[in-house]
């Protein structure tokens, strides 16, 4: 019976805080899936699979172990603790934020590296917050339980809402742990994840940009590729290093050729649920709209960047990012509009219906596809009808004007980011003392007023009432020049005052984010409301896929811990063999074949130090294993839980896996371990900092 | 009687092709135009402004002079001639086109720059053509006798395109010359002009583009400039240097501060005419929408210049002209996004329809308005419905495709470019040796096949059809390395072989070219029909402007050739003054203070040569005079024709211009004169153009 069989699978809790159980599960996968597909949970891996086609048997020690040992960067990407006293391995593209932040006009640690000599010259960052999952529990039943079908979306939202908050709330408060409620399968499980919280992270050693991200924007996503895309914080609690009981052990010689290898990470988000109908909105709608802000944002940096050098400075790492999107929703939409890719969606999505059509227990999951089909033309409607103002500035006097808002109500009905268990976390963004660039900052402003007034139309009654009888640009000056939220303490007593504070400011930024706090908070809701909706209609997909295709799968990724796998394995690509692995000295070759270009240049300190390393090592290499942005720092690990490499990318063939997995073509892409090691060694004059490694 | 109005103006014919008459016109200006305002035409300048403003009087001979001195860059620029054998002074970026052309991966003039020592040395370029206006005439009584009220607009249009079609045939028949029927005041006024084409168009002279395009994508637009924006063609004919009777005198020193300056040259497209609906339009959605396209390119030619040294060189020139366009169009829009622009706008149209409303002889003018209204909802409509391909090849595939079928009908039926009179132009260009790169065509074409299916939905009919159940890339990549059309004599076959030989090619980019030619010509279908019903509302609103506010006036902007005039002048911007002119000298202090910014590094001929000239030489300096794109290159004269000057830009106060002539800060930008002769002379070695000029 379908409404059981979820019921029945592997999504039970891992019941308490401390230790972690994990059920074995003796089933084989959905025929549907391939060998190394799946972001598995860590509560429910396929246990069975692992052992008949690798030979490996997560045991709970060993599960346990490597979520412990595995480390979140809520700005978005992924690390590991990699020894006793608290250093933690990450990408360089993930620790890029922080780099840019401490770095001024004289020290440019996110161009020119980084190393502390001593723990005393560790820089700590502004605003990080890095999460260490320490349990799961599955918490569908709960927030459920007062949810019924005959509510309309708008009330089932609010009310679920209101649960999660309750139960976000009472979790923290028993266990002082951050505690969020993550929504799986698209509303098919609700499981509550719990994270210890390291607030004071300090920068151990970053490479140059030029060696972390060789080859630049043309290179991203492409493979064969030679980045040391690394670097190294450490986390301290009551100013000391702290003691980290799991950490990975540093692989001696990294990963054999055909080896299967772990990834554990944060996959951000997949939608391989997706019906058809979903997927044409993306292709025709979502995912060129994206790309057109991509590439407006993109351009409006680098106009910003070409005004000097300290401009250009101050742009760099929103420019990656913004490149980095750019690139990898046109490789999304390159998939979806490859005829090939549909076809198999539209074949996988025809089999499912004809057999819900053919039991009648399953007829009840048809409506579902109806039902998105609907959300799309509504979708589509609502494309650019919001406010899309962006600028440092401004999103935090939006913080502070809504914070004092949803500060009236009581913690479990105000918006996720307001609720009393998040407000440390808040905090610590709302009061960084990250630099704000005033320049660049007015620029995006304008822009983002300026693209406001385009969507909605200038004689709109939000862009009347927004812009007062100035142009953007007009406005975007004065709030930018007049405001002071640029004084964190301003800012800490806006937030004191509350709502009386925020309303006799007169702060002209925080004036303009109550301009526009009405129909910001309408759209909010109408999204809320339409997602609500979806959720149940693909709660009802998963129930029917389970019923017909097999228990054991995996949820779309989540921003959450998943455990992906798969042999390091080359590829064929127009008739060519690209090998598994790249050498550090292919990365010299790779320079001289592309001399004249800027991003192709390696940086002095490999130039100079070029005889003292072994040519040989490893240097990048790529793996089947099923990963997407937000993996990008993922440990890669051996069966004995040893660190072999670093994820930093996905090649151009791996791009559509956001909606389906292929393992043809597609890759993940790594750092080899023996390459970070080799190069603090004999490039960067860190024996001191690879002699921690592992230990 | 507001329907006499115009025709008791100005609207008079030159009457022969060899001798020129001007009316002199005794009426004051309307009270509407600011003293410098207006892009004039030749046969209707407002000689008593001019003398009573300035002291300068248009005779006949200063008239014709300046007219047939003028040149006009059929590829979208102006220029003069400025020696009696043929020499032709234009912007270096109106010839970058040809320098791009005439450039290779061993000789690259668009970066280096060119010299010829001798006339033997200089280059042919693959396909210019230029045009010497000789003769102007007033055809609308010709055009208008055949048109009726009760004509639906889609018989109209297809009759008035008859009628122009045998008009420019009988004229090319009767004089040989180039002829074409020029719509002006939007439909108010056709007139005939006739030119003299030279075809043999060869290089002389051309700084490196860091000379011409100092400062790069950010001084792009900015005051003050330091820039060399200049290069000289010569025309030949006979396989000789041409005899040019009309040609410019060299100014000694160049103009004075507060000098009045004529610039005659060919502005391409202004929108002054434009209804506040028509305005909110363009604000609201055709302006976001062509920089959304902008910048999509930009960003892929930028890609495509990436992947090496040699793949920039072939993508510089098209990126320079959209990184031009986007800001361009960035400006224009935050014109219109700002309320006191739109404001006057407003103002001005609802003075203009009190008075049409209170004057029951003008009462069915206001009609015009509505109409305008209701062609906004068709073209907002329209935007994105049509098949957006562009590459070289697929260009010219899709030229052989419409060719065949126009072919089939009566020369006068034709579309406009395919008619017998324009056929010899048009074969330069399908004909033409310039090269063609298949890497940057195909991840252009690539590019716009992605963007058509995106915008017309991949599920589309035309968009099915088109892709042949294959991804955009696969089918660019087939038509691109499938194509046969790279080679001219397959050009010239297909051509003569007329649509049998179209029909029986089999070649895939004439296959592409063929699967969207039934949507492309509906949508010039519909899109004539809809100018059509523009065009007679236009000519409505003309009269009634010119029956309320003054008879002597200037039509938009047509790519045809007008006198602009006024002082130059600095202005005031943020409460400093910005003096009329910069120095040579001030060039090397511009490129000091940008340390480190590539775009801001003078060449190395200026750099060795510093202490070789003068350095209080003028380089830049501006003026009030209207100009727009199109207008760059156009010689800048003083009263008595002598060139002090070369037009290159406006600044970005002027960027609004499109839409509205603003003298406060609106400045018109030009190369020195004596800049021109002192960097010939003492950086470039080239003593031997020098001493050519203006002789």
């Amino acid at each position: 019976m379908a409404v059981n069989v979820l019921e029945r699978s592997t999504m039970k809790p891992i019941s308490n805080a401390t230790a972690l159980t994990v059920l074995l599960i003796a089933m084989t996968l959905p025929n549907y899936l391939l060998a190394d597909e799946g972001m598995w949970l860590f509560n429910a891996l396929p246990v069975e699979h692992l052992k008949s086609t690798y030979g490996v048997e997560p045991t709970e020690q060993w599960t346990e172990h490597l979520m412990k040992s595995s480390v979140r960067f809520n700005v978005g990407g992924s690390a590991s603790f990699v020894s006793s006293n608290g250093l933690v391995l990450t990408n360089h593209h993930v620790g890029s934020d922080t780099l840019a932040k401490l770095s001024t006009p004289e020290n440019n640690y996110l161009k020119d590296g980084f190393l502390a000599k001593t723990t005393a010259e560790e820089l700590r960052a502004p605003d990080l917050e890095l999460n260490q999952l320490i349990n799961i529990e599955d918490v569908t039943e709960k927030v459920n339980a007062r949810i019924d079908t005959h509510m309309d979306d708008a009330t089932a939202a609010l009310e679920r809402r209101k649960i999660i908050g309750e139960i976000e709330q009472a979790a923290k408060d028993s266990s002082g742990l951050r505690s969020n409620v993550v929504t799986l399968f698209g509303g098919g499980r609700y499981h509550l994840y719990q994270y210890k919280k390291y607030t004071d992270v300090r920068l151990v050693w970053a490479p140059e940009s030029a060696a972390a991200f060789f080859g630049g924007d043309f290179d991203n996503f492409n493979y064969p590729r030679f980045c040391l895309d690394a670097c190294i914080f450490r986390v301290y609690e009551n100013e000391q290093p702290a003691v980290i009981e799991h950490f990975l052990a540093w692989s001696k010689n990294g990963p054999a050729k055909g080896e299967v290898v772990f990834v554990s990470g944060n996959p951000g988000r997949t939608s391989r649920i997706f019906t058809v109908d979903a997927l044409k909105t993306e292709r025709d709608h979502m995912l060129p709209y994206s790309l057109d802000y991509f590439r407006r944002r993109e351009i409006l940096l680098q106009q910003y960047s070409l005004r000097g050098v300290e401009e250009a400075r101050q742009a760099k790492d929103d420019l990656f990012g913004i490149q980095n999107a750019r690139k990898l929703y046109t490789g999304k939409l390159q998939g979806l509009q490859d005829p090939a890719i549909m076809k198999a969606k539209i074949e996988a999505e025809q089999r499912l219906r004809k057999q819900i059509a053919t039991d009648p227990a399953l007829a009840r999951y048809d409506q579902a596809f109806d039902t998105i089909k609907e959300i799309q033309t509504k979708k589509i409607a609502r494309l650019g009808t919001g406010v899309r103002i962006s600028s440092q500035l401004f999103e935090i006097a939006q913080t502070l004007v809504q914070m004092a808002e949803e500060d009236t109500k009581p913690s479990a009905q105000r918006l996720p980011e307001f609720r009393d268990s998040s407000r440390e976390s808040l905090e610590q963004q709302l009061f960084s003392s990250a630099p704000i660039y005033k320049g660049l900052d007015q620029a995006l402003l304008a822009d983002s007023i300026a693209r406001t007034v385009e969507l909605l139309g200038a004689d709109s009654e939000v862009c009347q009432k927004m812009l007062g009888g100035v142009s953007p640009v007009q406005l975007a000056t004065d709030a930018i020049y007049g405001t002071r939220l640029d004084d964190i303490e301003y800012r800490k007593q806006l937030a004191a005052g509350a709502m009386e504070a925020i309303k006799t400011s007169g702060d002209p930024m925080i004036r303009l984010a109550q301009a526009v706090d009405d129909h910001v908070r309408a759209e909010q809701k109408e999204s809320e409301e339409l997602r609500e909706t979806q959720r149940q209609a693909y709660a009802a997909i998963a129930e029917a896929l389970f019923a017909t295709e097999g228990t054991t799968t995996y949820p779309d990724a989540t921003f959450t811990l998943r455990l992906a796998f798969g042999p390091v394995k080359g590829y064929e690509l127009n008739g060519q063999q690209i090998p598994a692995w790249t050498t550090m000295g292919a990365a010299f070759e790779h320079s001289e074949n592309h001399e004249g270009l800027e991003d192709y240049e390696l940086p002095n300190s490999w130039i100079e130090n070029k005889t003292n390393i072994n040519l040989d090592t490893p240097y990048n290499f790529v793996s089947t294993a099923d990963i997407i942005g937000g993996n990008s720092g993922s440990p890669v690990v051996n069966k004995d839980l040893e660190l072999v490499g670093l994820i930093f990318d996905g090649n151009l063939q791996s791009l559509p896996s956001d909606y389906q997995y292929d393992d043809r073509q597609s890759r993940s892409i790594s750092v080899h371990s023996s390459a970070i090691r080799e190069a603090l060694l004999y490039i960067y004059d860190a024996s001191h900092v690879a002699n921690q490694l592992g230990k």
